[in-house]
């Protein structure tokens, strides 16, 4: 079962990405997703995330119990992260330790913490199954200190890796995205990449938490395990889609709480 | 007296600017520098200094028994930070933040820590007199928490700042640099505005350090109080300077010592 | 009169800032404005515009017949070029005319021309009176060749360096602004620096238009002469009161033109 | 025969990356290197090149009668150029075009023209095999509009795809580098990349202007077809070791000259 059973209790995470503006640009709706998710991946200036964002959502994110992640990424405004980038192995460590430090002191003046870590993007994609990249990764969040949980996909190099580091690893699931009929992502150039029908994004998100399965492009059903529950935030209707998926999973007696 | 007494001991520190690179360029000679001086002012990012430089001269800085600081910035790659900014004190602060605990994590792995901070360029410059910008770096010193020291000018708004924030304030000399009659420096496009002459380096660290005086333009002695001397070390010969004015200090008597 | 009587004929230029996104961010509506205006403002980079943003609203604007001018800044995408610089007069006309060559490319590949200059945000606010920035920033657009006007405020520094270099000095006017009694704008923080209510801005736009004349904070009428009216677009709605400003302008006999 | 043979005449052009400095920070002997190439690649900004070196540097090679190419790159200036990312290949063309249109503005103050287009770094690795990359640079470059020549890697698809589309494909070679039996760069990782002993590099020089043949790892003799001749100057010495090399061709009886 993917979810956590707590006395009988099915548990799930919601996490969200936030505070993915720059200066002048706002993207997401941080105010309406903070009263939804459980756990927010906040942007840490690398791809986007000025500082003063970075303090605004943390301490909101503090007021309302909901725990802070830090949202790493390759260092790419113009790309919004989202473009694969070789970067060496020792560097990529160095620039995932350097957000996360960067984020702490916005999260602990809000008298939180980072809690977890997420890679954004191009470098969540590219650690799936780019061993040297996810190992990176997680020599940065142990530079970081605190043995912070990492948040990925089942099965990916990103979770072994942190999983072999002494690491949490924490898998999600996404109630909005395709599933291939061996349990991974369905790639976003593809069609069926992505649900757009609000009705099969709750369906979906139900599966995940109650069966710890979702229908696989093809229609049968794979076993999909994951702790949290990714929504997305960036588009018009999203933080919407976001509280009825919360409602859903609420109303069938699934409780809504963070991993870390 | 500038310097610090205990017990009949003359005291000063000795503070220079290292890790002032960025990926493939280098300017500092942080090697040679880390040698001589008990307090690094560590670039973070805003107008110099890439994560893997900075984790590598807190790691420096640490196995030398050298005090490392946070040598913050605007945020100006292009200009290195010598442009002044009208940025806004909220978002000053959060910039000083966020670069403090972005080498937090670097000073941490090194099990050292951030133990001051110091304006670099045009953010040390600006702030000696314009109160609005002084308050924001210290805020951002406060949202850092800690209780860090700042490093200053006396008599610069800066340090007022910081007395009045409960921070320690510590007051800093330049022995390369010309004073006015008054005690402040010469405007750097102004003539005699720096030492370039060894000798008269290190006399004037001499002239600091033993009697708080220095000899201004115009010839008169001029009392300059500082706990921590400036050495500067981005020009070529630079670190063989320091090295002569460290030297002369030992000889005469004052030992070298961080104030952090 | 303000505006251009050629043969019986009162001729007015609608300028707004237009492609003011960066990669994943966006700001202006670009295609609405681009069905108003006759002269518009395109970000070159530096305080917005990625390359191809720079060419899609090049070609968009030429297949419209509206006449492209390049909106120069401070290099300062995290604060939007909202934040005055202290950037040496050397380096700022250099930046100035990077800007306006990068613009060419996009322009001229859509078989179309940059046909003036505009400085954005801190740049445009500091040349007002600050006159070795506005010499910097005319050396740029000279550097730049061709000769090119420069779009500024009545009576501003810019303007009368742009003059006194040979270069074609536009005046332009706001429609949304607070006018003092001696023709200057109500500053941002002060109350009455815009305005708000659609019917205001409007009557304001028919008043420059038509009499060269806005009725400034007090009551009295003052003589406001311009070429070109700014039209704001990065607030929602602004394309609507951007639209209903020409056709009153239209519909009272004014003509909309450019003047390049 | 690997170079030009005009009337019995040989005739090589000398190449090197210059202006690879940013803001503060210098890297490359500008002056030195100008007095020996006939073609200087002036980075554009992206991955080195503020404005002001890029003018300094088209003004002194314009008076020294070299030829100006533009070196565009990614954009990284953390990682100066040197990690291939997955740009999508539209906006790697609006990068390339941008980039080049910057430094047309330098060139043309300088009585000179951008006359050729090389990429750099991470950017001309990939697009040695990587078509769609290679594409976008050619697109990029027709974007920029008058038919510019592309200087590259014989064989790559960069050169493929530029003689496709009707732009002269241009092939250089490097005097310091180790070539495989099958007429490849060595790759950096292994040994025998680079030659380190100037007499090696000086015979190599000599092998591809007058043999079109280098000693590949292993020994034997491999063609080697180049019309220009690579130069390195970021390196100490580098700039004595490109006179050297300039004046054994001459002494050879090979002509120095550009090829655009």
């Amino acid at each position: 079962m993917a979810t956590e059973d707590t006395g009988g209790d099915t548990v799930i995470d919601l996490n969200a990405d936030l505070g993915e503006g720059f200066g002048r640009w706002r993207l997401t709706d941080d105010e309406a997703l903070l009263s939804v998710v459980s756990s927010a991946n906040v942007a840490c200036g690398f791809h986007a995330g000025d500082p003063s964002t970075m303090r605004r959502v943390c301490a909101a994110a503090a007021e309302r119990g909901v725990v802070i992640g830090a949202q790493v990424s390759y260092r790419d405004l113009a790309g919004f992260g989202r473009r694969a980038m070789d970067v060496p192995a020792g560097e990529l460590a160095d620039e995932v330790a350097y957000q996360i430090g960067a984020l702490r002191v916005f999260a602990e003046t809000a008298r939180a913490r980072v809690a977890y870590v997420k890679p954004h993007g191009a470098l969540y994609n590219r650690t799936v199954r780019d061993t040297e990249q996810a190992g990176a990764v997680v020599a940065g969040v142990l530079l970081a200190g605190g043995g912070l949980p990492v948040l990925g996909l089942p099965g990916s190099s990103l979770l072994r890796a942190a999983g072999e580091a002494g690491l949490p690893a924490v898998t999600e699931a996404f109630a909005d995205r395709g599933y291939t009929p061996d349990g991974t992502l369905v790639p976003r150039r593809e069609p069926g990449a992505v649900l757009h029908e609000p009705g099969a994004v709750v369906d979906r998100a139900l599966g995940i938490a109650l069966r710890a399965t979702v229908t696989a492009a093809g229609g049968r059903p794979v076993a999909v395990s994951a702790r949290s529950l990714c929504l997305h935030g960036d588009t018009p209707g999203a933080a919407d889609l976001a509280r009825r998926v919360r409602r859903a999973l609420e109303e069938a007696g699934v409780r809504i709480g963070a991993f870390a």
